[in-house]
C-alpha cells in the first residue's frame, strides 16, 4: 500500500479532523461521523443531507456550505454511513422546513437513509428522500438494484441546494433535484484498480495496458475490459454510452469530466478536449462544465463522463452563489 | 502506462485545447504555448507571467486569471518552456506598467526566461524576474543550482497577483513576491513514482513501502529513501524540516498540504490533520490553509508542505478576490 494514512482504521476519523481544522465554516463531529454547516439550522430553510461511503472526497463533505448540502453523513471508506450518523446530521440541520435526503442509489445506502427517515418522523420532522440514478453502465451492479448514483450527485446536490437557498419549499426542493437526476447520465472508464485502506489489496486486478469500460466508483465491474484505448476512444465509449440513453443533439448541457484520483489534471483536460470535440461533432452544446477530481474511487485512475440537458432555469441554479471547500463562486 | 492520452507527444496540446474549450476566460494558444487572460492586456497595471515545464497542473495554467497570474507558458511535460514562449505571452499581456517574470528555480527555466526578458528589452517592455527556491529537501539537485522552486509557487503567484490587481507598481510588485518567497517554505515526500508520457516508464523506481524524502516535483531524488511511515511520521519529517530552517513557532502561518497528483483527497485530509497537530504543539498558529493538488507532479503519490510566515499585509493579499481555474474566491 503506498498510502498517507495512520492506522487503516482511523482514516475517516483523521480525514474528519483534518476538515474540522482546515475548514472552520464546518462543525463536524469526527467519532460520530457528521459534516455540518457551521451556522445550522437556518429557521425556514429547507436542509439537505447527502452522505454515502467514504473514498470519494470531496463528495460529500466537500460539497457543505451555503448554496450546497446543510450536512453529509460520510462512512467508513466505501461503507454506507448508519442511520444514527444520518438522523444526528438530519437533526442538526433541520430549520423546520423539512430536510431533503439526497441518496446515491447503493443497497446499503438507499436502506439506511430510509431507517433514518423513519427515526426523523418520530422527531416530527418532514423527510424526503432522492435517489440518484445517473450511471448507464449497467442496469444491476453488485451494490444496487438498479444503475448506481455517481457523477450527477453533484448536480443534484448543487442545483437543489441554490432552489433550497431561494427559498423553496420542500416539495420544490425535491422536485427539481429529480428533475437534474432525470435529465443526467454518467459513464466511467478505469485504468487502474485503488485499495481500500483496510483490506489493503486492490479491489479488483486490471492489467497495465487494459480498462474496465462502465466501472463504477467502488471498483465494482462495469460493462466489459478491453484493451486500454485513447483518450479520444475511452470518450466516445463515454458520451456514445450516454448518448444511447439520453440523445445530447440539440441540447445545451452541463458537462463534468471527473478525475477519479489517480488521473492527473493534464490528463482530464486531455479527456475535455475530445469530449468537445464529440459533443461539438454530435449537435450538443456544452453551456457549462467542470473539469477536475469531485467524484472520486481512491486512487483509481480513469475519468467519469457526466452530462445534465440543462434548461435556463437550471442554469441559473447552477451558476448561483456556492461557498463550500470543494466549489467555490459567485460570493 | 495507465495514461488517459492519445499520443504522447500531443499530451500538452491536446490538453491545451481542452482548457481553452473548458474556460473562455481564458485566451489559448495550443500550437504555440500560451495561456493569457481573455482581457489582456489590462492597460498600466503590472501583468505577471510564470511558466515551467507541464504535468503539475493546475500550475500555471490554472492560475490565470483576475488577482493572479496574467499569462503562462507552459513546456513540454517536466520540460522547460522555451523562450519563444515566454516572449510570446510577456507581449500579449504588457499594459505599459511592465511584467513580472515568476521562475521557479530550475536551470532551464531560468535561462530561457533569463533570454525571454532580453527579447522583451528589445521590445521596450520592462521585465522583473523573481526566482522561486522555497524547498528545503536540497541545497542542489538534479536539475537545479540551489533549491527548487516547488508550492510556495502557489503562494508568490497568488500574493503579488492581488499586489499587481490593486496598482502597485513593477517594484512593488517584485518586492512582494521576494518577500513571499523568503518568508515561505516546502518539504515534500514520495509515496510513488509518476510516469512521463514521451518516456514510458516512471522516472524513478520506489519499491512498495518506501517513501522518498525530500523529493520534488519531477521525481528528482531527495534527501533519502526510506521505510514508508504513518501520515504522523511523514508530516513530521517535512515540518521538522520547514522548522529547521524557518522557525515556525510564534508564527501566523499560510499552509498548503499539497497532494502530489495520485494521492486521494481523504489522504491529503488525514496529512492535515497531522499538520495543525504538529504546528499547534509547536507554538505556530494556521491563519489561513489550502488542502488539495495544486503543484502535482503528474500521477505521484505523495505529498507536499509549504508554510508561509504571514503578515497581516500577506494576509490581506492572499484573501483578495481571485478568479481562475484553480483557485476563486471573494468575488
Amino acid at each position: 500500500m503506498r498510502k498517507l494514512i495512520n492506522a487503516p482504521g482511523d482514516v475517516v476519523s483523521d480525514a474528519l479532523r483534518g476538515l474540522a481544522a482546515a475548514h472552520p465554516s464546518l462543525r463536524v463531529d469526527a467519532t460520530g461521523g457528521t459534516v455540518v454547516r457551521a451556522d445550522a439550522p437556518r429557521t425556514g430553510k429547507v436542509a439537505l443531507v447527502s452522505g454515502g461511503g467514504s473514498g470519494h472526497e470531496p463528495l460529500h463533505a466537500g460539497f457543505v456550505g451555503p448554496g450546497m448540502l446543510d450536512a453529509a453523513a460520510p462512512g467508513q471508506v466505501f461503507t454506507s454511513p448508519v442511520p444514527d450518523q444520518i438522523i444526528a446530521a438530519t437533526m442538526a440541520v433541520d430549520g423546520g422546513a423539512g430536510v431533503l435526503h439526497i441518496v446515491k442509489n447503493y443497497t446499503g445506502d438507499v436502506m439506511n437513509f430510509r431507517m433514518a427517515a423513519e427515526l426523523a418522523e418520530d422527531e416530527d420532522i418532514e423527510v424526503v428522500p432522492v435517489v440518484v440514478d445517473d450511471d448507464v453502465a449497467v442496469e444491476d451492479s453488485t451494490f444496487t438494484a438498479g444503475r448506481r448514483g455517481t457523477g450527477a450527485t453533484l448536480f443534484v446536490e448543487k442545483i437543489a441546494g441554490a432552489r433550497a437557498e431561494e427559498g423553496a419549499d420542500l416539495a420544490a426542493v425535491a422536485a427539481v433535484a429529480r428533475e437534474v437526476n432525470e435529465r443526467s447520465r454518467s459513464f466511467g472508464v478505469a485504468l487502474s484498480p485503488c485499495t481500500v485502506p483496510a483490506a489493503g489489496a486492490p479491489t479488483f486486478e486490471l492489467a497495465d495496458g487494459e480498462m474496465e469500460l462502465g466501472i463504477g466508483i467502488h471498483g465494482e465491474p462495469g460493462r466489459e475490459r478491453v484493451e486500454a484505448g485513447s483518450a479520444t476512444e475511452i470518450v466516445d465509449a463515454a458520451l456514445s454510452a450516454i448518448d444511447a440513453d439520453l440523445p445530447l443533439a440539440g441540447e445545451e448541457l452541463l458537462v463534468l469530466v471527473n478525475g477519479m484520483g489517480g488521473t492527473p489534471l493534464i490528463e482530464q483536460y486531455v479527456a475535455y478536449a475530445a469530449v468537445a470535440d464529440w459533443l461539438g461533432g454530435h449537435g450538443a452544446t456544452v453551456v457549462r462544465c467542470l473539469v477536475g477530481d469531485y467524484v472520486t474511487s481512491l486512487e483509481m485512475a480513469g475519468v467519469m463522463v457526466s452530462a445534465c440537458r440543462l434548461t435556463p432555469d437550471l442554469t441559473r441554479l447552477w451558476d448561483a452563489p456556492v461557498e463550500t471547500p470543494a466549489l467555490r463562486w459567485g460570493r
